[in-house]
């Protein structure tokens, strides 16, 4: 492999591929975008610079289509693009080379599975940012023909776009994000169900904490359907197991077993405590401080330029306040490391640092 | 009952023992403070100007201890204090009752549950404020023995507090708080209980989603231990419900039934939707706005800056940005009729706004 960055073809001008298109051509890649929604790729190409694709010949195809779509369009890319690496980014992996596994030797050799460990709070190319996988872990699964240097090309544009090249075999890949993902995703949803037949003097009352755990269940369901059903193996085990345990939690209330009730919060606790920093790339702890701001115009504002001037970044920012108000308590994540210096720095400025 | 404001007594000296304290002095009552805890009883003193009790006779007690005891200190309340009004600010009010249920009519009269929907992010004196209940609704239930005026003075020392007293029966009460808070909590921890067993690669690459699904599951064991138990029939009939849903979810998973999927996550985007602002007073349109910071130092702080002069109140912030760099997408709830004024007053100040 020389040193020269690969063409590259991104077929699909959503939040990650136009992310990727635009990572790639600041990386100095030539980069190609391809998406069949016309005014989607306008603007993909706009913010990316990346050039409409028009049939040219390319070195490496980043594949990042609604999931449903993938295994076709790999199968076409590996088609026209006689030479290409061929990956993708889709949240599942099994199920798309199960819809693969037809292919030769060859075509099998160019394929190399991937998957961006990155928010998508927002969807679309407006939302798409060059440094949206900076630091992020980003998985690679490569299959038995897989040919090496496929997959050094392929981390190769990961560590371009500034993210952490993942090494996983497929299964272990797709049993992980069951866990950590797919299962949350229904977890929360079916949560979130409860409330449709809710009153409106029940919903009036809920406060930050059901916000929270139900929040992702926001998600678009379309795209989460598909992504289930292409893990619906491994995500079904896990409900199946979380539903036992639900009865069980049940029958233990209904009993009065106050020391299996017990057992579960403790057992949930540790299980939160096992959550690394934000964006999930190497575990690193955290550390939460939490600030009472007194009730006068700015100070939130004053708080961060605090924060920032003492030079510690902040990992999240919680903040309780009152409706309509903003006074009350805030909560900054930072890392472990970063506690003492944001403390000193805070009560420097007048804050009340409440623990 | 005359303008006079009732001498007031707050026995619980945590957060919101202290916080009521410390509303009730600055709204002009004459409070006492008592906790067995010494240091916390000092600290609450100290911070809310509530003297410390030593025997004195009042009009009013707040019975602010953890929820297993305050059914005991009711009744001894009742009985040291001849003629004040008792409420208290547990969370379950059906089982509170019950275990009272052999008082006298005088005693049932002066009886008046309350239950402050406020956010408990931090426990403790030291987290206590004088508005924290400020806005937020206030829950009280009275029994068929208990007097109007008992109703009254209970009514008026949430007004006081700030905070919107709401009318429920003691049952519908425990139905919501079932429903709002103690179902998500069991929720939340048997989800976040799947990561014990985890192995450090798969924790390794949880994000935000899961985060905040399970953020609730650090709740203290014993405190939710108490709550649950003590709305033991309520929650029991949701988790149950919530079980066979699970279930179903798995067979339909395991069948490829993919429309039962896309049901199931509709019906979750449903009834997230019908959550209110922020710490639930009256439902109010909330609405989010992204905007996308550049990698500058400060961009954060002059955000806040921004909406603060454009007079615009921050329901939530959530940042969604790489680990250890202050840059990426900020999400900002506002109320809904703040939305266009915060969007120009960004758009202004130059920074980007995703959608």
């Amino acid at each position: 492999m020389s040193n020269k960055k690969p063409t590259t073809l991104v077929i699909g001008a959503g939040l990650i591929g136009t992310s990727i298109a635009m990572g790639l051509v600041k990386a100095g890649y030539d980069v190609f975008i391809d998406d069949s929604d016309v005014s989607a790729n306008d603007l993909a190409s706009a913010r990316s610079q990346a050039k409409k694709f028009a049939g040219q010949i390319v070195d490496l195809v980043v594949v990042a289509t609604p999931p449903s779509a993938v295994a076709q369009v790999i199968r076409e890319a590996l088609n026209t693009q006689p030479t290409a690496v061929v990956t993708d980014v889709a949240s599942v992996k099994g199920s798309i080379l199960t819809a693969l596994k037809d292919l030769d030797q060859e075509q099998l050799s160019r394929i190399v599975g991937g998957h961006p460990m990155a928010g998508r709070e927002v969807s679309g190319a407006a939302g798409a940012q060059n440094n949206l996988f900076v630091d992020r872990s980003w998985v690679v699964t490569k299959l038995a023909q897989t040919s090496p240097s496929a997959v050094d090309l392929v981390q190769q544009m990961i560590s371009d776009l500034g993210a952490v090249p993942v090494d996983r075999d497929v299964d272990a890949h797709d049993q992980t994000v069951a866990l950590i993902s797919h299962t949350p995703q229904i977890i929360a949803s079916v949560l979130a169900g409860e409330l449709v037949d809710a009153k409106d003097h029940e919903v009036e009352l809920a406060g930050q904490g059901l916000r929270d755990t139900i929040r992702i269940a926001s998600s678009d369901a379309k795209l989460w359907s598909d992504i289930l059903s292409g893990n619906a193996k491994h995500v079904a085990s896990r409900i199946s197991s979380i539903a036992t345990q639900l009865t069980n939690v049940a029958k233990a209330l209904e009993s009065g077993d106050q020391n299996s009730i017990s057992e579960m919060l403790k057992r949930g606790s540790v299980g939160r405590d096992r959550l690394p920093g934000k964006h999930g790339t190497a575990a690193k702890l955290d550390s939460q401080i939490v600030v009472r701001l007194e009730d006068k115009p700015g100070e939130l504002a004053r708080l961060f330029a605090a924060a920032a001037a003492a030079n510690v970044n902040l990992e999240d920012v919680r903040i309780d306040h009152s409706l309509g108000r903003m006074t009350g308590l805030v909560e900054l994540t930072v890392a472990q490391d970063k506690r003492e210096v944001l403390i000193t720095a805070l009560s420097s400025a007048d804050f009340v640092v409440v623990n």
